[in-house]
């Protein structure tokens, strides 16, 4: 994903298994709309723990800026990272299973004192790439600005809808 | 809060209520550990949305890279917030009422594709804070060292804990 | 929807996304039913939140007496009208997502001290309706009396179904 | 409560059991705020259902404009009542028992299509009171001011209480 | 249902709604089964509730032993007609809408003092006809026969499946 | 607990440990109101399965009527007895832990078809002995007359209470 | 199951129905995977509890080493397996009926002093199977080792897919 | 805790925090109840995972059998050390926070295919005790004599103290 020229990756996208992967592709979108450069990695916390290990323990020299993490169930992956590393993670609970995410959403956002993990709704893989974005703009205004321009964009993608229902009426509105 | 050669503040602590001042204080703990100057302010989402609504517009171009907003119940204060600025916003669901904070936690966590929250734990405002730091120190690499050395101490800590219990034995161990 | 001689709407719909729509026809088929004039907006807290300022602190100068607003997850639109307007606001969970609504309904019915919701069932927008009837007919008896007549017709139906059981045995029975 | 001149009560407030009038008292101390005048009743939709029917039959024709019913466990009395009259009905869920008061919610909120129950929070009953306030100020221009001139002393309150804490600080800050 | 010499009901089964008859059904069935009569209504806690009231008053004269009663959402069919007689009744909870029927499970089970409802499994119709049969058992020998009898069957079927399974390994198991 | 003429019991109260005895209390004492000689026992479904088996299978031979199991977290002594007996099974989930009883709910009243356990209210254990009365009542119309005229003392007391309330007003209300 | 040279089964996997059996399998896919031999019965805590009994009563002296149980709603079955054998039990909450399993998950891990159930998640049978082997595997190198070896196999199989999502891209991954 | 002929210890309970002592304690109860030798050490998934490692990748060589973990909230522990070791970890969620220890047990014990935990009650340490020793009994048979020795004395205790309340009554009985 690097060329000569092109930027290191800033964000760091990990899943713990490639039954994720249709979540997350949500956050690879979400950096690519605001040109945030990203990588994007299967490795888990249970099963190739020291993978995990070393991803976590050389992001920061590698020139990443932020983690995005996604798992379901018992999902340790985030906070393992976030154990590792002086980066912010942000975690995805993802939806596995019979308990609709409510594991996921625990297991990833109730860490201990001292060890945040940043944690985005369920499912939420598109959000964790928006505050990627917005915490990288925390330091890049550049970015910042981007992030800025796109809340503009979804309040008139709302207003254009809202709109369409005016003139359309409820029975003739049509979704997109 | 700021003097002539003191920095601006860095981070924005917003709480809807003074009864959620007790757990709050853990965030200007942390931040306070890790030298990352801040402002703390009480603004309601529901009471006094005016403010509210000036206080996240405003934010970017006071200084701020970071708001921390803490809320209980219908805790709509963080995704109010981050519907108003391009900064990251973290949320901490506070535990009030009878439902042991689920109904915060919900209420932060789950917000819609666009506008993220960084949600910590319930009660987790210690948490917040340290992710605070880390998302400055994505940008800033002095801050980041605070970080890491911070998560060297934890570690330590916990080893010393560890040493004194294994010549305590288990009944003679002293918490602190 | 208004005409030289109709009457003003009377009930503000609002949802927070398109999305929302199927299950958020349920109020309008309610209020028709009633002949409660109304208007249906697209608006989010979240995406477009001047357009949902706007909104509820001129609802009640354009003459509607009651708002009702739907949204899933982390559904703060009723409450930020709510903020905002005197008038009661009716909050209608939406079943979005992967938690069965339970993050919406305790996002809507947990309002602080000052600011309440009347909230109703998870995708209950058809009562949502008819709450809305029941808040005019309590300052208008025209219509408080449809809303009795209404409820006649509930118990006729009912009384209808059990006569066509009694007839027809369980396995015979035709629904509807 | 009624004197000669003195209006009828326009709120019916209904609890399942004297056990819940601590909670219940919010309902009356906030319709005392907006100058409504109410009553206070003790009805079991259970143990004493007779009563419960001929209260909610014959609230409307005594000039009952709304009722708050209050109950914790399996709630019925709210719905009880709904099932009853044409009036709004307005129904608080108490915690009692071991479950934070999830199941007086449900057992209150999830009301069946046609029989509305505008639910506000989990112990909640301020609250009910004001959204009786709101309901009534809905036809009545007097007491929809009230309600307004009492969000306006909210956003009040809680910039007195930030300026309070802008000169003490935190650990100077004197809660009330 | 009732001819010359055939035996009255001594069951009265009773549903909210139409849409509850798919699950209904196996109370019928159980009763069937067993060899008790009963008889099987439409009425509504809430939309029909003068028949609901009229039908509990009236069940003990009319020869019922046992009331089961099956609603879903805010179930309060069970506990209304559980007010209202004093046959003992049996609530099924119906999983309807998006919460699993946990909504009618708390609004059926958590009865206050002194009026409790015979709580079965959500869903579980079959086993309130069961549970019938065993309450009009514990005064009618013959009767309790059958449901010892019914109850060596259930142990008989186990056996055979187990000794199929045996005999035809995992895979070539054939579920009935 | 027998005399030569005193009648054997016709209620058999377990508990699975001594520590449920302050609430399994309530079910002794409701028994005692309605005059239903009963005994109770402590037998551990977990800790003592050769005494549960045995007391389930000679209980219908012994005179009992109907079985109250009362039990905490994984409840599984309703469900054991239940499985052994042909007589009713009356199970009280009993709040022990840290989950308010829900898993003590769950355990005992999702049971399996065929085998169903009567649930009541967490902690219910007064009316798990009402409930018994009723049953026994079923069979036998003295026991239903004392049944009819208990929930006629209910609505009495309640009504008493309202008198109460109607003359010493809200803050004057002594309970009890 | 046995042949002459053939080792008696040292692990018994039992299901309370044959419903269970297509998550069941996983256990028996676990176990041959480390070729741990296996027995496979079904039988029911609640339906057959004669059999359940005797079969737990004699695991040990068959030379079983290790039981698995799965049961799904009032999951009973291993705690009553574990009331009977000094075996270790691994209990499988199974997922049936409309709570997603979370009621046969509290019933299984939530016993009482002194009768531990081993719980593994929600239709976790193959993680069952693999625990079954570490425990046989804690007292048989031979058997730790193919752990061991399995153990490496999934990090391999990890780092394959994090291989072919490298060179394939997200849009190009092929999911096996 | 080794002296000269003292065997090694064969199980390593683990606590992520010296807070959790109070509740593990009741594991090393249970250990010295049943003659097993241990070790008990404060190591942290998140504040000191580099010691977790080590700990838990030469446990097997240093002799140790089975592991028990415990932690609260987010409790990765248990699940990190399993991806670590072919011995079996047995898991304890401790209630910490305002969850009720939900969200520790969902975390323990939702792990993902091919990486057990076996996860005993929230605070279930003494189970967690029983469990390492049946386990090491199905290798050891005197280790499982003793824990069918142990489960005698616990029906003989339910034994006494039914046998105390028979001659006690329940008002006279006194609970130890």
């Amino acid at each position: 994903m690097q060329g000569e020229n092109r930027p290191g990756p800033l964000v760091g996208i990990v899943m713990g298994s490639d039954s994720d992967l249709p979540v997350v592709k949500g956050a690879a979108e979400a950096l690519s709309l605001l040109q945030i450069p990203f990588e994007i990695r299967i490795i888990s916390a249970h099963r190739s723990p020291a993978q995990a290990l070393e991803y976590a323990r050389t992001a920061a020299e590698r020139g990443l800026k932020v983690l995005i993490a996604a798992a379901g169930g018992a999902a340790h992956l985030p906070g393992l990272l976030a154990a590792l590393t002086p980066l912010p993670v942000i975690g995805i609970p993802v939806a596995a299973g019979t308990l609709g995410g409510l594991d996921a959403l625990l297991s990833i956002v109730q860490m201990p004192r001292g060890i945040p993990v940043a944690t985005v709704a369920v499912n939420g893989a598109f959000n964790a790439g928006i505050l990627a974005a917005q915490i990288i703009g925390a330091g890049d205004p550049e970015v910042q600005k981007r992030v800025a321009a796109y809340k503009e964009r979804l309040a008139a993608e709302v207003g254009e809808k809202d709109a369409r229902l005016q003139s359309s009426g409820i029975e003739g509105y049509d979704k997109r």
